[in-house]
């Protein structure tokens, strides 16, 4: 690591591996011989296909996509999607099921309510502040799809097991835990992910939709607006966003070649949380905040006795070089955002510092 | 300029600052002391503040912006504002008026009559291969705004003067002269422009709205579809494309203290473009397609005496430096985009290779 590089536990935007950060900034004057930086080629060019063709190519094998399903770029982030899958997906005069696990499941289901879509939510976690993921709930027969957030930033939160869909497509916004470990896509008819947290920077959401989703979408939709207008151009209907999706190739070309895959990806991920948790757990200063079997693998949240301490933790923390960890504004407290491109040695370096922490102040 | 670097004519992404690139390179692992780099960022952290802050301050100095006037970052592009503008003012029960002038004017028509908007296309000057600006319409007393393309890319058209809204707002899109000239904005209730042309990379649009347009805003929209949503938020409802803001900030330092503003810019551009056109008139081998009154100082548009000959002329131009000359794959032709960051030196570098190649095969 480059000596003046702290450890980022940013929620997202957040870290991205270093080797990705250098590759960008050795071709950033002249793109592989083209003599042009990417920010300044064609998004019709050949090199500018091959950035694009090769990110779609990657995703697809490290999520073993067949060739019923799209991957996509559209910009907006996760909450565009909100609107958008709501009205190119929810079937006119049937029910759309959404579960409630945080703010931004909150924020989905109000897009889709605002649409007028006759919106009925499952379940919640309301009821302890959002920090369990609910079992039990029957959906619709008829629902047009079952909505649900797979990782939730703010409360460290995470479907352990995807819910089942009882006959209703899955749609899920994963932009907190895409590619951060193997998953089975097939139940899903609509993935989205902001890829500013496991994927690349701020600027793009990796849209992962299914062949029959598409014959659902309306005719009288703004092209930019429907999904086939991007399965059809190959997300380049208009001027995408280049860079960002430069940048997402990159960061999946790490993933598949240095680390090696969603497997490596998902032990790796697992072997952080297991640290900070265990840590967590073994004292009593320290106290996670959401339940044991409901929590997250990428947020990390936590309390530390009152919160005079909490300040001192996170200013202290950067001062030794860790950074980010400040819980959401909206809900105070501490959380470590561990994402794909946080190494272990951040996870060592943090929880060095919280025993010594503990140490001079518990 | 770096030797293996061109002199890049590409209409869009296309040519930026060669200062800024570097400014770009040399902070990207870690942006002024951070530790991070600007890609890793929070958008709610001091540093992403002061990035958009300036940014915005800039874009109002540079158009002497007064306090009636909001400078919004959205993603999309100008295709994104196409239905946005027709969606969020174009009010109930009144038309809507477009002159077309080519390509993306027809596509703006396009997603009015989407939405089912009263729409009356005032001029067109498709007649003759939208290869002049419209001078003669009247506008409907009671239209809800008047929406023209400042500079058409694909044609090389431009207008020297804005049209008169005759009571209606002005409403344009920029996105291939914004920041090239002095304007009077006071007319306008809306001006767009997707940044990739004169002011940055892909993946944002930049939108300057009169207050007094934000009272037309629609209540049942999507949140992400409102004017009003990006006013409250100061562009940050949601993440937004933090590195194209930040580095439409740097492009628009270097026009304000590099350049000294957009009186300097604007007599720059005209400099380059006068030498251009210069020289095609000179001679009988080049041809610019566009009316003389109505040509683009922005895109220059020219053929030359047969297809065999502008295909070389595009391939030998490229192995002496000179990129993106081909016109636009509807039109055909050759095209040499001049905006902001495209410099005198490669107006002349292009005229000097012109000249050589009419001399071998003219």
């Amino acid at each position: 690591m480059t000596s003046n590089r702290i450890h980022n536990f940013n929620a997202g935007p957040a870290a991205l591996p270093l080797p990705v950060l250098e590759q960008i900034q050795s071709e950033l004057l002249d793109y592989q011989g083209s003599g042009m930086s990417v920010l300044e080629m064609s998004h019709r060019s050949k090199w500018f296909d091959q950035i694009i063709n090769d990110a779609v190519a990657r995703a697809r094998r490290l999520l073993n996509l067949g060739d019923d399903f799209y991957v996509l770029f559209i910009q907006g982030g996760a909450s565009m999607q909100f609107f958008m899958l709501a009205m190119n997906l929810g079937l006119e005069g049937k029910p759309v099921n959404y579960i409630n696990t945080g703010t931004w499941s909150t924020k989905a289901i109000k897009q889709a309510e605002i649409l007028g879509k006759d919106v009925r939510v499952l379940a919640s976690s309301e009821d302890r502040d959002f920090s369990y993921i609910p079992k039990d709930f029957a959906v619709d027969k008829d629902a047009a799809y079952l909505h649900f957030t797979s990782n939730n930033t703010i409360k460290g939160t995470q479907w352990a097991r995807f819910p089942e869909g009882q006959g209703a497509p899955l749609i899920s916004d994963m932009s907190s835990d895409i590619m951060s470990r193997p998953m089975d896509v097939s139940p899903f008819g609509l993935i989205y992910a902001g890829a500013q947290k496991n994927i690349g920077p701020a600027g793009v959401a990796l849209a992962i939709i299914r062949e029959d989703m598409l014959a659902r979408v309306p005719k009288n939709l703004p092209d930019m607006l429907k999904y086939t207008t991007y399965v059809e151009k190959n997300s380049l209907y208009n001027t995408p966003s280049c860079f960002v999706i430069y940048t997402v190739g990159l960061v999946l070309k790490w993933v598949e070649e240095t680390i090696g895959g969603l497997a490596e990806m998902g032990r790796i991920n697992r072997e952080k949380a297991d640290m900070l948790y265990g840590f967590i757990d073994a004292g009593d200063f320290y106290r996670g905040t959401a339940d044991i079997d409901s929590r997250s693998l990428m947020n990390v949240t936590f309390r530390l006795p009152d919160e005079d301490l909490e300040k001192a933790f996170v200013e202290e923390a950067l001062k030794e070089g860790l950074g980010g960890l400040k819980g959401h504004r909206s809900v105070g407290g501490c959380r470590a955002s561990i994402y794909n491109a946080t190494g272990l040695d951040a996870i060592q370096d943090l929880v060095s510092f919280m025993k010594a922490f503990e140490k001079t102040k518990g």
